[in-house]
This record gives C-alpha cells, structure tokens and sequence, in this order.
C-alpha cells in the first residue's frame, strides 16, 4: 500500500485531539478503532467524550490496515467499536450513525441521552440524521471535489446545490430562541451527528473560494443556522476531538484536487451514495 | 401526468390486500398514506399488520400525487404517516426505516417489539437493516434493470452480485435450530424491513431467466435462507399486505425493460443510492 496515494498522510492526532487519545490509551472493555481525521469517526468520538463513556482509543490508518482489526471488522471501516456482548465475548460494531444509537442506548445512565423521549421527536431527529448521510454529505463532496477550473459555471452549481443542503437543515433548527441546538438547549443525536461537516467548512474558504451563505434573511433561517454553528463548534466534545488544521490540509487538498482514494472519495467521484 | 410511462399502473390494491384495505378505511388517528404494489410502503403495511396497530389505510398514486398530500409530505414519497403528536397536531414522518423504529417505540404495548432489548443485538439489527437499504436493494435493481439483450456477460454478472448479497444476508441468520427468523423463532426488525423483496423475487424467474440461488452448501447458509424465506412468505402480515401478481407484472415489466420512471428506477439507472 507504500504507492497509495494518501497512504502519506499525518499518522496521529495532533493539538486538541492529541491529548484526548493520550488520555485514552489504557486498556477499556470498549475500544474505539479510529482514524483521527476522519468526520464520520468524530461523530463517535466526540460522543463518547460529551457523554464521557470510558473507552480505548485506537489509531487505525485506513490505507494500511492491522490484520487484527480486519479480523476484527472485515469491511475494515472506522469507526468500530468493540464491545463487550451479554456472552462476554468482544464484538465489533460499525455504520457510525449504528454506533451513535448504540452509546445512546448501551450507556442510559452515561451522561446525556443524545435522543428525545417522545416518539415523535425521536422519529424526526432519525429523518435529519438520515439526511446528513444522504444529502448533506454528498453534496459537501460534490462541491469540494468539484474541479473548476474546467467549468466555472459548474462550480456555482454545485455551490449552490450545497448551500440549498444547508438552509434545507437550518429551517428545521428551532426557532423563537428554543435553540441553539437543534434539539433545544443541549446539544442531541442530530447535532454530533452532523458537526463533523460543519467544523470542516472552512475546507470551502480554502479550496473553492468560500462558501457564500447568507447573513440574514429568508425568515432568520441563516441566523438560527449561524447560532447553531457556533454553539457545535464550541462544544468542548466536539473542539477536542479535532486536530490541527495544517495537518487536515493535505488530505482535503486530494479531495479538493479530486485525487483522493477513500472509499467516500470513490463513491462521490462516481456519484453513488455514502459507502 | 397522463402521459408518464407509469401513470397507467392499476390504481387499487387487489387480492388479499384489498380485503386488508377494504377494512381499514375507517378514520383513525394513525394514517398510512401508500402505494399497494410499493415495497417501502410493504415493510410499515406488514409492521403495522403484524403488531395490529389501528390505522387508516390511504392509497396514493404516486404518478398523480394529491395536493392535500403533497402538502403534508413535500417530497411525496410513500410510505408516509400522519401521526398525532404529543401537542395534539396531525404530523407526517417518512423515510421506511424511520417509521418502522417509529411503530415500534410509539406503541411498545401494541403487539411485540421488533428490535431486541439487548443494546448490541439492537445495534446489530440496524447494520443489516441498514444493509438491506444500501447493498441489498442496489443490487435487486441493478439486476432487475439490467438489459441482458446487449451484453449476456453482464448479466451474469449482475446475477452473481445479487446472490452475492443474498449470501451476505444469508451468513447472518441463526444457525442450529435457532431460526428461522433473524431474531429468532419469531419475526422482527429485520425480517419485515427485507421481506418485501423477497416476496418479489419472482421478477427474477419471470424476467430475468432466474436467480440461480444454491439449494445446500457453503456451510448451510442457503438451506438457512431457503428456511428463512419460506418462513417469511408464510407470515400472515406479510401475504395480506401482497396484491394478485398479474398487477404486479406490468409494474415489473418496465423495470425488467429498464422504463420504469420512478425516483428508485432512476437512481438506480443513475448508479444512485435508495432516495
């Protein structure tokens, strides 16, 4: 795997995140198989750390995998958790938005339950955590790995497919100040589930001439959006489990020169759904 | 839309369906807005079957959408449930998966649970409920579409990847006696959420020159999904919420001829993901 081209990238967590895995080193039941830059491992991460679940964290580089682990997990995706079963015996679980139900409801007395009480509700937060999978992450891909210096007006396109993703989502934040979060006052499953695109926006500023949402307007949708924006970006689960930016930078530059090979790079080339 | 190549479609459930719609026409609070012949409207139709819950049965042409449905549901898609939330408002919820759990979580004293209690078993279910969406009905319609007229290699090809997942889904079920469902002796989430094509894959006999499945073998996963299946087709829930074939056939005509014109038949063709 030495030729593959993002085989090159950083092999640990660096700033923020650094001290997290340091503090997460000791041997725990669960074990969190991670790749550090990774947003769809951040949606775990930074789950187990709001809810401050003890768990092992373990550096896997996705394009030179252990044997272990693929024993472990054959489609050797991250994140995995390893769990412990009723039988005792460890067990792997995947799909992150899998995993994020499942701390929910493996660790009921563990910090804050992430989903509503009410059916209802519970339903909702479901839909918008199946949007984020299938319409805001794809179209955060479309617009990052768009190349446009062949097509300038393709690049608006898929600029303005994107930002049409996002106001879609921002008028479903509460409104009336019964936000920040999109459940309220405490940050829920739909938030941690979608932060990890949000705190990477700023890939758009440097790579694709900014983002251009709007200030104001369209009945405070882009308000409540900003609200939001900075309440995820400053929670302290969500902030720690980032590293430095300059160490995010080359892998998003493959993504932005659409030379990436991770499994989501491949799928969005080829226009399928998140692998 | 009178002339869309699938507006022609019979409009009203027949055979053992139409007695299952016959009486549920009644008003309810619940309401299942639906298509007869649609596969993710049978998944909730057998769910709300199996548990007899009480609902109002609504068909909807999915070619010809009402407008007092369009308004309660702007993508249109069917299944849809008006629900009455705990504010006291008719509220729609869609998305197949979303509404199963829903069903499940809203009435856990209406019939038995889906999901297991156990938080790993739970999880489990969800990843092939989730494999079922992403791998499994891909492949039924990459196959189902296929042109076979132009490139005999590929459709074989498209065959062996569908029995492939068929194989996948197979490996999972229990072993030794402990079947025949996913979960055990008794149907559950994952049963009711891939039944519905099961109970087609006669498409495949009829239009495609067969399925090719192993009778034995491979360490008994085929006599494990022949078990499974047979137990599935046989499940009251199930073969009520089925209409008479011959309305079926020319729905599956044009997806065999590669015509058909819904969201799932253009996705598909596109190389796209479940809408």
């Amino acid at each position: 795997m030495g030729t593959h081209p993002d085989s090159n990238l950083h092999p640990v967590a660096t700033g923020p995140a650094k001290a997290i895995v340091d503090a997460h080193q000791a041997e725990q039941p669960l074990k969190l198989y991670s790749g550090w830059f990774c947003p769809f491992v951040q949606r775990i991460w930074s789950i187990l750390e709001h809810k401050r679940i003890p768990y092992q964290y373990i550096e896997i580089n996705p394009y030179n995998k252990d044997p272990s682990f693929l024993a472990l997990n054959p489609r050797g995706l991250v994140p995995t958790l390893e769990v412990q079963s009723r039988d005792g015996h460890p067990k792997p679980l995947y799909e992150s938005t899998v995993l994020a139900e499942f701390l929910d409801e493996a660790y009921p007395n563990t910090g804050p339950r992430l989903l509503p009480e009410d059916p209802y509700e519970r339903a909702r937060a479901r839909i918008w955590v199946g949007f984020c999978t299938s319409r805001l992450v794809p179209a955060w891909h479309r617009f990052l790995q768009f190349q446009p210096t062949s097509d300038r007006e393709g690049l608006e396109k898929v600029r303005g497919e994107f930002v049409g993703v996002l106001r879609e989502f921002a008028a479903e934040l509460p409104a009336g100040g019964k936000g920040p979060f999109f459940h309220g006052a405490q940050p829920g499953m739909v938030d941690f589930v979608v932060a990890p695109w949000v705190v990477r926006l700023w890939v758009f500023e440097h790579f694709k001439g900014g983002l251009e949402i709007p200030r104001e307007g369209e009945g405070g949708v882009w308000e409540r959006f900003a609200a939001w924006k900075e309440a995820v970006e400053d929670l302290r689960s969500v902030r720690e489990t980032l590293s430095e930016r300059e160490y995010y930078l080359p892998i998003y530059q493959r993504y932005a020169d659409d030379t990436a090979q991770s499994e989501m790079a491949k799928a969005s080339r080829a226009g399928k759904a998140v692998p």
